[in-house]
């Protein structure tokens, strides 16, 4: 990224013309009091195009989370231990930085209810605030006599002068060889689960699920194979919103079918990406009294809001998220290949390493891009699936470590080195962390992997009943290292995208419970435990892993449960047990 | 119970009765279209007196779950898979079953939505639904157009003839030795809690929480030693509210200080049960702006809405609930000593046992009499804490059995027996379950109990962080069936009270995350691992443990978390591993 990590923004001019955009009759209806500006997009993704980094852009801290909100008098920052030291060193003395976690730090609501002047109104871009977010932010402040107005023009965009564009990249259409079933398909399975629950819309917001339904994908946002837009599905329509200019590509028009659909109810009418709203509304306007639509509670609190609460069905997962959860036979195979793939590009790396390290001239950053390098030669290559965290010694102990020109270790024969990387390659995402040591390493070292080894392959080797979850496995990841007196203090595993996210919901492996459906056969996610040494070194050893049918000496009594997911094969071939089987 | 269990109740004229009463204006100021009979006291007790067995008089069914509602039309009862036989045997043909959990059966929302007439008033004593479930079937209701209204007197009392009164049994003050700090010690840690989350009241209406504040027992409700009771707690003020009968007891009156507190702050004024709710409307009356009000958002709808809004504070778990569940030296030593004086009576109970059962004399009912004669012989016996599930063979299978004449089976040498009994005793509560088998098990009866004494051990031998949710311990007791294929559908623990009831939250040890406050040195649960085969056979292995400080080799690097507790002792002293330890 292009901002310095180390040296503070000078943030007193933009503070200046924030606040009179506050103020200021063009931009707003009424003055408002304070203004918030979250981390995120539109779609509530992860990883952001520059042209959304509005926080970092007001605030100088680039954290991948975090929320500033600027008063008349104030300018605070919200974020978490990963990022203290970060913060307040990006950011200049205009910023109050507010660490979350600790007990003495107010939360925003609070914060907000002890400065402002009574009846004030708190200001926020409805587009990439969650209609959750909303939902609770409101609340607090309304019971403290002020209100939260959404204000429709971002004010951080209008001082924003060298706002990069959105970004609009070239789609590239995935064939059946890759995505295992037509885009017609998946819409007419979704539309399946629609009538199953008397549902006649579904708004669809995140853009992993459109990449999925649609078979397509783009390159918007680093790392993130998506491209930004939206879709309404109804029982007989598709919507989808997006750059015209990108629906020129001859190989798309034919892939979507644009200039002749094969039948009428799945012919996709196309809008401009700005459009979703007063076509959402145009939408809305025409319901049937009985008639409901789907959105996700993460979704923008701005298309949310547009669909009457007698009509709206908020949903935490998606059947998209889940559909796309459990991988097709084609999806399975392509995700092997990638990481044999991947796995010749890391053992070419290792030998690399054997070789170089002895000279002195290998750093974190020259062996983070060889790895690059290596994996770029293997077939269908598109991009990493994350910045890659090569790290030596002490720098392996910070766990969402990234090296810069001023943290550079240099790899060597005496310290632990640890790798986490990760491709998109056209068949499937990878995602891959080893530990090594050139030299030989210390008692203590080789007892705290072993530890960690024990763990990773207690949860490879697990057996359970189908539709168990992940919460369930993650001790078998601890034990050994429970024993010790030891223990990690992140999540075992993650849900990892076909060609897609890395981090992927709705599974994972995590004593927390938040993304946690239920593990079933065709599911993917990482095995990853770790153990970190403040100021020495760390080790995490991770395999993406796949659930499949396992064969037990009872069967569980053959008792199944239905599957919840939008599957395409016959349900009754649900299996009753599974197991973890590693990708390769 | 009276109620003979396997012969419907004619229901005809008591529903022609409540009918009567929907619409009568001497119950209510409009006729109602339905009216909802919930399960519950207004304690949200699990077990509860005779007068509160509403739902049970109104139809037949006595199960410990269910909900019914009587429109003018229809009467529906909704219970769960464990009562699905039980429900429609004690039934007539009045009543509909819901078996909730099958796909096909409407909530009782959509139920109402589907059947009433527009703009229809649905009634509920708002004194029996708890103010969480008020808010879910209000706004359903409302969203289909009708209303949810709060009757005030109770139309199933109203016709209730030979209703018994509400039990008023002779209190218990309890000593020192008992409960190991006077209940002025724990008004005095209440209110430090308060202060420091500038609370002014808090409104107690759990029944074990105004037992465990007071040090005081009854035994008005069955197996559960408390009394019905409110209390509101202040800064400054202590109000209890009980049957003013009960406060004549010359001890009971030493043991509050009534005739002279010792402390202005620490005197207890006292009113009759009933007059909580005017009580609670005069002290929100004279609230200053900024007071708040600390309330379980499980208590009583009628309860909560006293409390204005802006006041209110809601909270999962009260401080009592969550400092009852840390065991203090001396309730733990009361627990050993409970636990061994138990095992007495349960020794001689197995002796016994070998030497009637070849006579073939003795049954399920028979057994279970002869562990209760032997407990009573124990020093400080109060009574069951739970009817004894005393089970052969095929009975076993039926986790929640408890033997009637009609299903009672005959101990034999040819059959595995279960009993999953305990009791109060002055100086803690008990729940043990054995399993054995008195001639020669089959080899397929070993290996169960095999897997199920494997994962009732790994749970016991279990070493983990202080502060872990009882989710993540789960696992570990089912690991060993799971490898096979086999599993068990409950959950593995459940807190357990000092003298108390034998079901506490707000820990436990489940696959289900709802009762998973974090466990913590000192806290007491089961851990009660099982396997059932249906016709055939249960296996349940069941000790209560105690969580206990752990000596490891790295002691969790000394990382060290703030316990959330109300604790009188050090905080620094809070442990940093723990691990599992039987009481005995």
């Amino acid at each position: 990224m292009a901002t310095d990590a180390m040296s503070p923004k000078i943030t007193v001019e933009l503070l200046r013309q924030l606040r009179q955009a506050m103020r200021n009759s063009k931009c707003i209806t009424e003055p408002i009091q304070a203004y918030i500006i979250p981390s995120g997009d539109a779609h509530q993704s992860e990883y952001i195009a520059p042209c959304d980094c509005r926080r970092e852009f007001i605030c100088g801290f680039n954290g991948s989370a975090g929320t500033a909100i600027v008063t008349e008098q104030h300018a605070a920052l919200w974020t978490d231990g990963r990022y203290f030291l970060q913060a307040s060193q990006q950011m200049d003395s205009n910023w109050t930085l507010m660490k979350m976690g600790l007990k003495e730090t107010p939360s925003q609501e609070d914060w907000l209810i002890s400065i402002l002047p009574e009846n004030s109104k708190v200001g926020v871009d409805p587009w990439i605030i969650a209609a959750d977010q909303w939902k609770n932010m409101s609340k607090a402040l309304s019971s403290a006599g002020h209100s939260l107005v959404a204000v429709q023009d971002n004010l951080i965009d209008a001082i924003w002068e060298d706002r990069p564009p959105r970004p609009s990249t070239k789609l590239m259409a995935l064939g059946l060889k890759y995505t295992g079933l037509t885009w017609q398909d998946k819409i007419t399975a979704l539309r399946g689960k629609m009538a199953e629950r008397k549902i006649s819309w579904f708004v669809v917001t995140a853009l992993d699920e459109i990449a999925w339904l649609f078979n397509l994908r783009g390159s918007d946002i680093e790392y993130n194979p998506v491209f930004f837009a939206y879709a309404i599905i109804g029982l007989s329509n598709i919507k989808l919103f997006v750059d015209s200019k990108r629906l020129l590509d001859p190989a798309v028009r034919q892939h979507l079918e644009l200039d002749s659909p094969s039948q009428p109810d799945l012919s996709v009418q196309c809008f401009p990406y700005e459009s979703v709203f007063t076509e959402l509304q145009a939408v809305c306007a025409a319901l049937a009294p009985k008639d409901k639509m789907w959105i996700c509670d993460k979704a923008s609190c701005a298309l949310t809001q547009v669909i009457p609460k007698a009509h709206r069905s908020a949903i935490p997962y998606t059947p998209l998220c889940l559909a796309k959860a459990v991988k097709n036979p084609t999806e399975i195979q392509g995700m092997k290949m990638a990481h044999i793939k991947d796995a010749v590009a890391l053992c070419e790396l290792f030998a690399w390493l054997e070789k170089e390290i002895p000279k002195g001239t290998v750093t974190e950053i020259s062996a983070a891009d060889k790895a690059e390098e290596l994996r770029s030669q293997q077939k269908d290559f598109v991009g990493l699936s994350f910045p890659s965290i090569s790290s030596v010694g002490p720098n392996g102990a910070i766990i969402h470590y990234r090296p810069l020109p001023e943290t550079n270790r240099t790899l060597s024969l005496n310290e632990i080195y640890l790798i986490d990387s990760g491709a998109q390659y056209k068949d499937g995402t990878t995602d891959v962390t080893r530990t090594v040591h050139f030299g030989t390493p210390s008692d203590y070292e080789k007892e705290c992997f072993t530890y960690v080894l024990k763990g990773h392959i207690a949860v490879s080797a697990a057996i359970f009943p189908n539709g168990t979850k992940g919460h369930l496995l993650d001790s078998f990841a601890r034990a050994a290292l429970w024993d010790s007196g030891l223990d990690y203090l992140h999540g075992t595993g993650h849900g990892v995208g076909c060609f897609l996210n890395v981090h992927e919901g709705p599974c994972g492996i995590s004593y927390k419970t938040f993304a946690d459906e239920p593990l079933e056969a065709g599911m993917i996610v990482s095995d990853e435990p770790g153990y970190y040494e403040d100021g020495s070194f760390g080790i995490r050893l991770e395999n993406v892993v796949l659930v499949v049918p396992a064969k037990t000496k009872y069967n569980y009594r053959n008792r199944y449960s239905l599957s919840k997911y939008l599957h395409l094969r016959d349900a009754s071939s649900t299996p009753v047990g599974v197991s973890i089987a590693p990708m390769i």
